[in-house]
């Protein structure tokens, strides 16, 4: 088995990384919140004192961190002590360019590297069934593969470095717009008398279909495990898809790239957190358009 | 079997009345213009000199006609000669306050009456494989139904007078939306440096799948039958997309429902069809979105 | 002096008809409400039992009802009655389409006819200050421009049947753009730590011009006398700029014009209508996109 | 007299300089192509032969780059080789980010500074009227006013560091939205059959009034001298007009505020500049809104 440095235990990172203990890795893992470490241990992860600690013998180094600027500083902090041939993955969500730089970073120690943030939530952390969306070159990604695997439900190899990100920002645009897209069809399906069972039935099978209406239902009844049963408690905060969705519009200004419907997504989510709503599931944006406040 | 009066017989309602006439039944059918009349003779159609003689020993009314106005006007000249307790099915697509109109004069005149908008193109018209979203009375439903069987690949009773059209503007509202938005996922993607495959390999199994993606493909390759392999040749044009938004938009500034993305995705298509390309598949706005105006 | 019959004595509309009185014309006034029958009385107007008994002996006819529903079924209503030759004057705002049968309908009991919309409020209704625009022949505006001027601080002729409604949705749709832009600068520049009197300072002398910045400004302080002086206590109601907004994308649809920043400013007085706050200023949508939903 | 050292001599930098020459500074100027260096000794700039050597004796360095990064790296080159106590002068139209980190540059090498982006283009560069938006401490201010006097119609003092920056993207976000808002009422009322004067006429003198209106009307005849008038040549080319706007959104994400027109008008520049428009007065997309690609 390995030994793999984890650094950033949170709700995502500490679920992970138990699934790595479970699979019989040895995992030393470092948090800056003495409760997540304190989690951690719980897991039967060797928790350490520093990130540099927890290189100790590590062939592989996991990071799951909030932003860019964390996994950059991360990065060049401990990068020069990894030992070289070792394998970086950085799950964490965060903007391309961030990510193509620590490719770069890991590249000038001779380390190997993939950006592979995920989906499914941390009730996908918890089960292992996360879906990985990898970046980074044919070696990086054979030798991540396997280690990915006991945490994973899917692993798609989406490409050169920064594919990964690239690839879910991709996904969560198109996401965040049809989610609003189907919102906006119950609340006028409301107003002109039409059930929404019906509007279902119909969209379902037909060209509206779309996993916002059929895997994940904005409103109750239709989907039964739907947030919209339990009154919009994530599931998918809201505050996360907007932060996904700025990735996506930060990317898209920097790459020229002509995004309107996802501009205005990210301005409606924008508007939905302003009003205090940034912990409801991102399905509750229904809510907004049909004015209600909080 | 049922003589059936069916008048307008164009791309779509001439298709359609052959497989009424394939199905057994007798059809007494009116179009204003001979090319369609000529056209529909051939489909063993028996073609009338004017809408009343059509009329003739009818028990049913198919009309499928360009826009409200036709549909009241046709309704307003023929239904005090319809033999009372007759059933009017309208499969014109068209606004839900004149289909409401529509079936106020049927019933001033004893009349059954059901609106059945319907999906699946000139295509689906041939086939016979239509999908029919029905509004109106369970007597007028139950007694429809066999009628549109022909004609169906799939029949939804949808709710009462007006529901048939309601579902229509809602998923079809859907579909512009989402169909915009994998356009731009894909333009996104290309600027990225991540291949089409590869988006498409991690939306179509993730958050991000829908019918504009996994059926409809906007970019050639991933769904070898979709328009984008064929240079955007329709499918389902844009003009009649644009068509079909504009009805959600009325609807919606009638009934008092906020659709932020409706409207914008209205107003791209208008943008779409204004520069030239309203005979363009729908799914070709994503030239549109890359920067090229024709 | 002239006999006026004056129809529709509301908020805008009973001082209007105080004024003609005060230039010393006979005014037949007539109202569904008796509130408003009453308060005219008090106001010197002779109050009439029905729309058709305020006609006895009128020369000008001058409606001012709440949308284009009202203003047909009046003249449906009263035009066989009114003296051939008289002045029909529409102050209503109300859609194009609508304005333009009030027109045919006038013109075909041989009566003279001008649509002439106000802006200016209630209170530029009591103190005879409004602008009027008016559409009509040269004819009926020579006729009409006397009698409106002492209910006017102004008066343009905009061209034919229908043009004052078009001028008046035209400039309003503007005015409600060129707000929210006005806003969200106001809302960056304080999350930038650009003072608002510094952005007024450069914006009122330079490109950023616009009446709704230096005569209407959304926030308190740089113009003394703005509705935001005074916790957005209208004024100009949300609700008005709503109404007014949804005429000119009815007209936008229906005559084929691409207005995307009118729809999408449409949108967001609806969300901010939706939330409660019809009755704020229209410039209070600065507290919305500050993310204060009421 | 000064000596200025003037690091950036395009279509602005240029001609600006040229005003401090006729004023009787010695300018010091530096720019990588030739061809501008050539330009600059005609105009009695005398040029160096790089960045540093204009330094040579220099009170202020005046600089007049393309963005951000350019700003950010002369000031990492050039200042420690800058007298201390001498003044920093940035005049580019660059991210306020950036513009904070310029000026903590400067003061971490003893140096006043201030960021000072212009508006009034080639023309009021050449004719000595640009307006000066200034953001920094007061002792900068004052040192920088008279050095700005001959270059000046008209200079503000903002506030603090990046302040000139931020009321700069302020004031070109209303002025991108108030065209845009401006273009789309003269096509609604092209539409409608109301003439662009009369449509002037009433908007100019009441709540439509704006810049982009009364003194840049995207139509020609109203406006004699706008661009309209000569076929939309800049003027402000719409490719100036979003880069402006980028940085608006850019702005808006990190500060999280919510600007949805202004969001909107990004994209409509953005698809305005893809279609190869890039070169046009920004007013010209009047042309886009009426369905002309190119």
């Amino acid at each position: 088995m390995t030994t793999i440095a984890f650094i950033g235990l949170g709700n995502m990172g500490g679920p992970m990384a138990a699934n790595l203990v479970k699979a019989g890795h040895t995992v030393q893992g470092f948090d800056l919140m003495p409760e997540n470490l304190a989690l951690a241990a719980d897991y039967g992860i060797t928790t350490m004192r520093d990130a540099r600690s927890a290189l100790e013998g590590a062939e592989v180094v996991v990071t799951m961190l909030p932003a860019g600027k964390h996994v950059l500083s991360v990065y060049e902090e401990i990068t020069p002590w990894v030992a070289s041939g070792a394998l970086m993955i950085d799950c964490s969500t965060i903007d391309v360019e961030s990510a193509r730089k620590a490719h770069d970073i890991a590249s000038r120690h001779g380390l190997l590297s993939i950006d592979a943030p995920v989906s499914g939530g941390t009730g996908g952390a918890a089960a292992g069934t996360l879906t990985f969306m990898a970046g980074g070159s044919t070696d990086s990604y054979s030798k991540a593969e396997p280690i990915l695997q006991p945490m994973a439900g899917k692993i798609v190899h989406c490409g050169d470095p920064g594919a990964g990100q690239a690839a879910k920002i991709c996904n969560n645009m198109i996401l965040g717009i049809s989610m609003i897209g189907v919102a906006e069809a119950f609340v006028l399906a409301e107003k002109l008398g039409l059930s929404h069972q019906s509007l279902f039935d119909v969209a379902s099978t037909s060209s509206g279909q779309c996993w916002s209406l059929t895997t994940y239902c904005p409103v109750p009844g239709p989907v039964p495990n739907s947030p919209a049963n339990r009154d919009y408690r994530p599931g998918f905060a809201a505050a996360l898809m907007l932060k996904d969705l700025k990735l996506s519009q930060e990317a898209a200004q920097a790459a020229g790239a002509v995004t309107p419907l996802g501009a205005e997504a990210t301005q409606l989510y924008a508007l939905f957190n302003a009003l205090g709503n940034g912990g409801t599931d991102f399905s509750g944006i229904i809510q907004f358009l049909r004015g209600k406040g909080e």
